[in-house]
C-alpha cells in the first residue's frame, strides 16, 4: 500500500468504529488517549451509495487540524461496506494486520485507512470469518500483556470465540447465538409466551444446566414451551431460561480455553461471564470500546513505525 | 365417561382430525374405509370462541343421516381449542388413549368426543407433550401390524419422535426442527441470503453431513453464511443445505431405534427417510392421512365394544 501520507510519527490518530449498524470516531492525543468520542446510528446499511467520504466527514467534524491520520475497522471494509478489503488468513498477528490495510480516497488529496477481516478455516475445512473483531482481539493483548488468558470470547448477534497463541489468532469460530434468540423470541411460538419481567438469573441458570442434558438443542427449545405449558416455569422467566440455553450451548460447543477475556455490550458479556463460571471455566470481562481504540492504535503504529 | 349414546356398534363413524391450521372430515363406511373426505382451513386458531359446535356442523354438513359417532383428535383437544381434554401419562397404548376421551356437547341431546394428547417425561425430566399424534401412532400400529418398526418419526413443524414397544407409546422427543427452518429462513441474515431455486439434493446431503462435525448447530448455522461469501455455495442451494443441517442435528441427537416408519407430509417425510438412510438408519415412509383415520376408528371400536 501507499501510506507515504501517513509517515508523520508525531501526529494524533483518529481511530473509527464503523459496523453494520453504528459509525463510531474517536479523536486520539499523542498518546493513544481518547479526546472525544462521538457515535451516530450511521452504520454501513444506513449509509447511501457513495456516500461513505461524507460520512466520515460529518463525524470528524471539527477535528480536521488534528486529524492527520484516519484508521477504520469492522464492516466497512465489507462488499456493503467503502470498499472490500481481502480477508486476511489466520494466523494472524497485528503486523499480518496492518500488511492487509489498505486505503481509500476520503477527500482531495487525503485517505483514510481501512483493517482487513480475518479469515480461517476449522479442521472441518468450513471457513469463518471476523471484520472488527480482530482489531479488538490485538487490542486487548495490548492491554491485557502479561496477564495471560487462553482466548477471547466476542459476545454478541454473531459470538466469536478466538484462539489466541503468542500474540497470534490461530483460529476462531462463530456461533449464531444472539440471532438466533432474537428470532426466536420475535417470531416462534416460544416468544408468543413469553412475558416481561425483571431479570431471573436463577432462569438462566437454569437454561445453562439444561443444555448439558441429552437431546440436543431443537429438542431443548421445545421443552420451553412444554415447561411453560405444565406449569414449572412462569412465561417471564421464559426470556433469561432461553438465554441461558443458548448461551449454555454456544459455550459448550465452543469450549473455549480457560482464562477466557468476555468482550461485548456490559450486560451481555456478563451473561457468558456468568454462564462460564456455572461450568466452571475461569472467565473475566474487558470493556471492548477500549480494546477497539487500542487494537487500532497499535496498528496504526506498526505502519507508522515500518514506514518511517 | 358417558357414552351412552355412542353404544351402537353397527353404526359408522366420523373420523375428525383438527390441528392448529386445519380442519379434516373423514365420512367411514361399517369397516373404517373412507366414503368422503372435505378439508377446510379451519383449524383451531380460526375458530372464533364458541364457535367450534357450528364448525364441525358445517364440515359434516349433509353426513347426519350417517353420522352416529363422531370422533376427533388434535389441538381441538387443548387450551386453545373446544375443551381441553386432560394429558395422559405415558407409557400408553390405545386402551389408555380411550380411557381418556371426553365428550363436549355438539348438539342438542348429541355429543362428539375428543382424544386426549399425551404427557411423558424423558429421563432428564422435562416434560413432552403431543396431541394428535399419539392417534396416529396407534393407526400405524393397526397398518403395519407385524411388519416391525422399531421407533416412528412424526415429520414436520415440530418433529416428533416417539419409541414404541408391545403397542404401546413408551416415550417421545419433540424437536423444533421446521419451525427453527421456517424462522432462519423468514427473519434471519441466512434467509436474506436464499435464492429460490430447483430442489437440490446434494446441498441437502452436504447438510445432513455438516451436522455430525464438532461445534455444534449454532456454529454450523453461521457456517452457511460464510460458505456462500466465500463463494463455496450458491445462494439457491442454502435453503435445502439449512434444510438438512437442521433435520440432520434433529436425527443425530433424538437417535431413532430402526427401522424407522416416517410420517408426515410426503415432501417433508422424503427428506427425513433421505436423511436416515444417509445416516445408516432403516426407514420408511407411510401416509399420515391413513394413520390418522386408522387409529380414530381403532379408538372408536374400542370405545363401542368396551360399552356393549
Amino acid at each position: 500500500m501507499d501510506i507515504e501520507e501517513h509517515r508523520s510519527g508525531g501526529q494524533r490518530v483518529i481511530a473509527v468504529d464503523w459496523g453494520t449498524s453504528q459509525l463510531r470516531a474517536y479523536r486520539l492525543d499523542e498518546a493513544g488517549a481518547v479526546i472525544e468520542a462521538r457515535e451516530r446510528p450511521e452504520g454501513i446499511l444506513a449509509v447511501p451509495p457513495g456516500g461513505f467520504p461524507a460520512a466520515l466527514d460529518a463525524i470528524v467534524a471539527g477535528w480536521e487540524s488534528a486529524a492527520g491520520r484516519v484508521v477504520m475497522s469492522g464492516m466497512v471494509g465489507s462488499r456493503q461496506g467503502w470498499l472490500e478489503i481481502p480477508y486476511v488468513e489466520c494466523p494472524a498477528d497485528t503486523a499480518s494486520i496492518a500488511r492487509g490495510v489498505r486505503p481509500v480516497e476520503w477527500r482531495k488529496g487525503a485517505t483514510a485507512l481501512i483493517c482487513p477481516g480475518l479469515v480461517c478455516r476449522g479442521s472441518d475445512g468450513v471457513p469463518d470469518v471476523m471484520r472488527g473483531e480482530e482489531v479488538q482481539v490485538m487490542g486487548a493483548l495490548t492491554l491485557e500483556a502479561g496477564t495471560g488468558f487462553g482466548s477471547i470470547l466476542m459476545a454478541g448477534t454473531h459470538s466469536k470465540h478466538v484462539r489466541v497463541e503468542s500474540g497470534a489468532i490461530t483460529g476462531f469460530e462463530t456461533h449464531m447465538t444472539g440471532e438466533v434468540f432474537a428470532v426466536l423470541k420475535a417470531h416462534s411460538i416460544l416468544g408468543r409466551m413469553i412475558e416481561d419481567g425483571p431479570p431471573d438469573d436463577y432462569a438462566f441458570a437454569r437454561g445453562v444446566a439444561r443444555s448439558g442434558e441429552g437431546s440436543g438443542l431443537l429438542h431443548h427449545l421445545f421443552g420451553v414451551r412444554t415447561r411453560v405449558l405444565v406449569g414449572e416455569m412462569q412465561a417471564r422467566s421464559v426470556s433469561d431460561y432461553l438465554s441461558g440455553l443458548l448461551i449454555g450451548h454456544t459455550l459448550r460447543a465452543a469450549a473455549p480455553a480457560p482464562p477466557v477475556l468476555v468482550m461485548g455490550a456490559p450486560l451481555v458479556a456478563e451473561r457468558y461471564r456468568r454462564a462460564c463460571r456455572q461450568l466452571g471455566i475461569d472467565a473475566r470481562t474487558l470493556a471492548s470500546e477500549r480494546a477497539t481504540i487500542a487494537g487500532l492504535v497499535a496498528i496504526d503504529r506498526l505502519l507508522t513505525t515500518k514506514a518511517a
